[in-house]
């Protein structure tokens, strides 16, 4: 089997260093630590990134993906925009304020991103089937992908999700499996089934795939630096559920230093998480290097991972980087969802009351420095979510004959 | 009060060409026929396009807006994906299809791209608010782009709409009122209250703004062509609501032809109705000029516009180039939804699925041509059109237990 990952030359071991082929594997042997893409770059200009298209494939040269990716069958994610949140920014007395928009994503959400390079793995290793544990994004994700890129797909999700998500699960067809447990439990079964000949051939897009997936994320910090005019946000605010999204934007942006396509100017990266699942916030807090596992109970469920398997990592970039990490209640993260979309226009999903609503307790507890740019990011698309707003939010202001005197009445 | 539309200079009469000065008007004082925005354009090269920004203001040199309209807060609209559709054309025997997928603007409907031109419309004019009627993806886009632009929104729909479409109108602020009744009710009841005190200073988009409003369909026919390397398609299927699109897809095929940016190449433009709303089909099969209106009764509500403004001029589009109207029905329009989906990895809403139907249907009946380059508009977002997904399209192949044995009973 001949393998093209591009530039990626090796996977290291994020704990001991140890490299190993490029290979469907995820850990260490040495010291069971997680796997990552290392790298052999060639030179890199901005002007060979902007002469790409207007998605991930402009930054092949910094992934994990054959040279001639783009003119293969996929899902073509990325290059979503970046908004000058100039309303917000004013509500919130912040001075110069963007959202990362990823709700324009394919599938809606930045899961299109991670799943682009399983496919470009999958492909290299001849699995036939695409799979994954998911929280209701990535399934969907997954099977949009799968079908494009001409891939079986079966994929595993909590029994309880959002019905908008279970839709968009299924519709892409391959089969939708629903666990009676949790997003922890299902990612728990799915490690069994790997090494079970019924796993055989199967790409787990965030398991046995992970080392290349999760380098997807790393566009996210790609695009925000060029959508900057080429340099890096002095704030960025970044929804943890794994943290895999969070380390992978802090790997971006030192690669984008190391490679001379940014200046080397501090950035702080802050983590947002709901109370209801806030794992990470709480060993930030106490000042722990260990992340203490939580059962989830929040309506950002795309977030509800309650042993997230970057939480250390996230404690080390938060802190080396002089930023932080918070929790928002659930009533905060639905009055965050309504205040994005009423002054931006944007409607997120949870995942994106999380992080505009820890914006907002950062930026009213003076942590955040409210004169420094700041980028926040909205990973998720609010009709994906829309169980969380109930009553008179989701019904019309009112409803009346089609004559002017009941209008009037109405005023 | 200094206007400013760019390359747009007067509205002149569709029938019986009249010229007016740019102003809030929408109907001829001589005939009473539409009027449209007229323009006297420059020099446009594809190089000026191509140094664009990644988003419908890439072509303003070719729209009522003023040159330094993208440094406005405005949503962005645009330059959504023209997909390489090589498993739907294998599935249907086509051998050179896209679809032209309009879900990733940013409410997820092509409405954006109109509400773009209405917002400078009204920002010219010093309007205070943006209205509309709507049969639901609307009234989300102009409630976001007010929201973004810092207008006042309210906006009309019939209050038996999709769930979700309420509530994307609903979260981004502004009033949202439900009329006990049809599109067609609503839109008279918007025309009353243009004329009545209650409605001044107000903009409605597909009203008072409409001959700037309905120019941003262009921008469609423009992306198809510039990504599809500068030249027009051969065959292009396009759903009717109010034949609007359409007839500005047309119109902007023929600006690029003159303009010199593509050459002049023979193109047939098929119109796609739901077989429970089919006024324009209806008169084309029967050899007709005028449409008779019909009551709608179909899943399709996006496009159940029973009395279609612009009926007459599709069907001489479609009879001018050699293309054709065609409907499908409830089930089929589900079919084709669960086709696109499962080949593409695109969800699109019920309007989709009558596009992707026609498509199937008229390439079944032999009326289109496999061997030409064809392009199959989706104009909207599965999420929205939920509830016509039933059963188990919408939920888990199989809910069981997290161990191997429970899932290989699946098996």
């Amino acid at each position: 089997m001949s393998l093209d990952f591009g530039p990626a030359v090796a996977l290291s071991c994020r704990e001991c260093g140890a490299r190993y082929p490029l290979g469907p594997n995820f850990a260490c042997q040495e010291c069971f630590g997680p796997l990552e893409a290392a790298y052999d770059f060639g030179e890199v200009t901005r002007a060979e990134i902007e002469s790409g298209p207007a998605n991930i494939w402009r930054y092949r040269s910094l992934l994990p993906v054959p040279v001639d990716v783009a003119s293969k069958p996929n899902m073509n994610p990325g290059w979503t925009k970046l908004v000058k949140a100039g309303n917000l920014g004013r509500a919130l007395g912040i001075k110069s304020l963007y959202v990362k928009d990823d709700s324009g994503n394919p599938t809606h959400s930045f899961k299109d991103r991670v799943v682009a390079m399983a496919v470009e793995a999958a492909r290299n290793f001849g699995f036939h089937t695409l799979s994954c544990s998911s929280t209701g994004n990535l399934a969907g994700a997954v099977t949009a992908a799968a079908a494009r890129a001409g891939l079986d797909a079966c994929v595993f999700i909590p029994a309880n999700l959002e019905k908008a998500k279970i839709a968009m699960a299924r519709v892409f067809g391959g089969r939708l499996i629903g666990i009676d447990g949790t997003y922890d439990e299902v990612n728990r079964f799915c490690s069994e089934l790997i090494g079970d000949p019924m796993g055989d051939k199967w790409g787990f897009v965030n398991v046995n795939l992970r080392p290349y997936y999760a380098e997807g994320s790393k566009t996210l910090a790609y695009e925000i630096a060029e959508q900057l005019g080429w340099r890096l946000p002095e704030q960025i605010i970044i929804p943890i559920a794994s943290g895999s999204q969070l380390t992978k934007i802090d790997k971006g942006f030192k690669e984008l230093v190391k490679l001379g396509l940014v200046e080397d100017t501090p950035y702080k990266i802050f983590g947002a998480q709901a109370a209801g699942c806030s794992p990470v916030s709480t060993a930030y807090k106490a000042g722990h290097d260990v992340v203490q596992p939580v059962k989830p109970d929040t309506i950002a469920k795309s977030l509800a991972i309650g042993n997230p398997a970057d939480g250390p990592y996230v404690l080390d970039i938060a802190r080396r980087t002089g930023g932080g990490v918070e929790d928002v209640t659930d009533a905060e993260i639905v009055a965050a969802m309504k205040l994005l979309a009423s002054t931006e226009g944007i409607f997120a999903e949870t995942a994106g009351g999380v992080t505009v609503g820890v914006l907002k307790k950062l930026t009213e507890s003076g942590v955040l420095d409210p004169e420094a740019e700041t980028v926040v990011l909205n990973t998720g698309d609010g009709l994906k979510t829309l169980d969380v707003l109930s009553g008179e939010a989701v019904e019309p202001t009112a409803v009346i004959k089609p004559s002017l005197d009941a209008f009037r009445a109405t005023v």
